[in-house]
């Protein structure tokens, strides 16, 4: 009887692994060298699953970026309202903190490469998405503007969060971020109260 | 009589050049070559102005972050309010788009670098620091909430802009830039004229 192997399983671990590597040391450590080791793979087993170092990245990518409309979905699931499912983007944890970094990492290599830049914008139009359906559902029309320019808003400010704490999580902890999305969505309403 | 060689100049010309190299063709192209080939110098004039290839990122870097802030300041002494002064940061024409991507490259590489995460802290600190200070001499208190929360909000606002825009143009064109700019800042003032 043939072992049985769960290929998707086995990719989302080796993408996670790199994710985590990227995250605490940087691009440069992206080798399939190191992801096998870290993995507990073997740089053959690797090739199996990704054609280049690039793939890999993009998987990487895709991972974590998966990842985080995952934990937005689920936290709506649960009965959050608009402040929990965006505090759920934001790099608030250790985990998150790392995840960021390698979303950072990823946006310098997507603006010369229009591969790993198409899947970028493909998660941000799918988070500004996801934030634009819960305004409609929830909160109708937010302050006299189109929840369109709203979701908009609210996706530059939560990314924004994210690269700027990391580049300098002391300036940007995640008291700071909270501190910052409370602020922006008291704005959107009428008595600060109405949303968040 | 000595030839008299405007060391400063010569350096601030290498570095917009390497941010324009950055900006269209990536990190990958920033090589001591192609930086001379491209500022009409030889690699060993560049030698004399950056000791290593993090050295010249780190210049072209703050070139490009300088120039920046100088345009808000430009703007601001010109008469131009909180909404003027935002935009002179966004990557609303050909060659802020350019900067923009090498901004968003820098950012990528900065992550596991300390040494250029500081500039970029620098950066971003100076920048809400010019933000919140327009915000006290000209808006005072602003819908109940401190200066230094709201600067926070903005300077967020206008770098994801930049790295939106830099990794989706098509989809963070100037119009929608400046739409989701003037949304924002309408959520600040209570009739939405007060500001900007």
């Amino acid at each position: 009887m043939p072992r049985y192997v769960d290929h998707d399983a086995r990719r989302r671990h080796i993408a996670a692994t790199a994710a985590e590597l990227v995250g605490t040391r940087g691009l440069e450590a992206l080798t399939f060298r190191n992801v096998a080791e870290a993995a507990g793979s073997s740089t053959t087993v690797l090739t199996h699953y990704f054609t280049d170092k690039r793939d890999l990245l993009l998987s990487t990518f895709e991972a974590v970026a998966e990842r985080s409309g995952a934990r937005f979905d689920e936290v709506q699931r649960q009965g959050g309202g608009l402040r929990e499912c965006l505090e759920a983007l934001l790099p608030l944890d250790p985990g998150r903190q790392t995840e960021w970094r390698l979303l950072t990492c990823y946006w310098g290599m997507a603006v010369s490469d229009p591969n790993l830049a198409r899947a970028q914008a493909r998660h941000v139009r799918s988070a500004q998405r996801r934030i634009e359906a819960l305004l409609r559902q929830h909160y109708g029309q937010v302050a006299g503007t189109e929840p369109e320019v709203v979701a908009r808003r609210l996706v530059t400010l939560v990314h924004g969060l994210g690269a700027h704490s990391a580049l300098d999580p002391d300036h940007w902890s995640p008291a700071d971020q909270r501190r910052v999305l409370a602020d922006e969505l008291s704005s959107l309403g009428e008595t600060g109260t109405m949303i968040g």
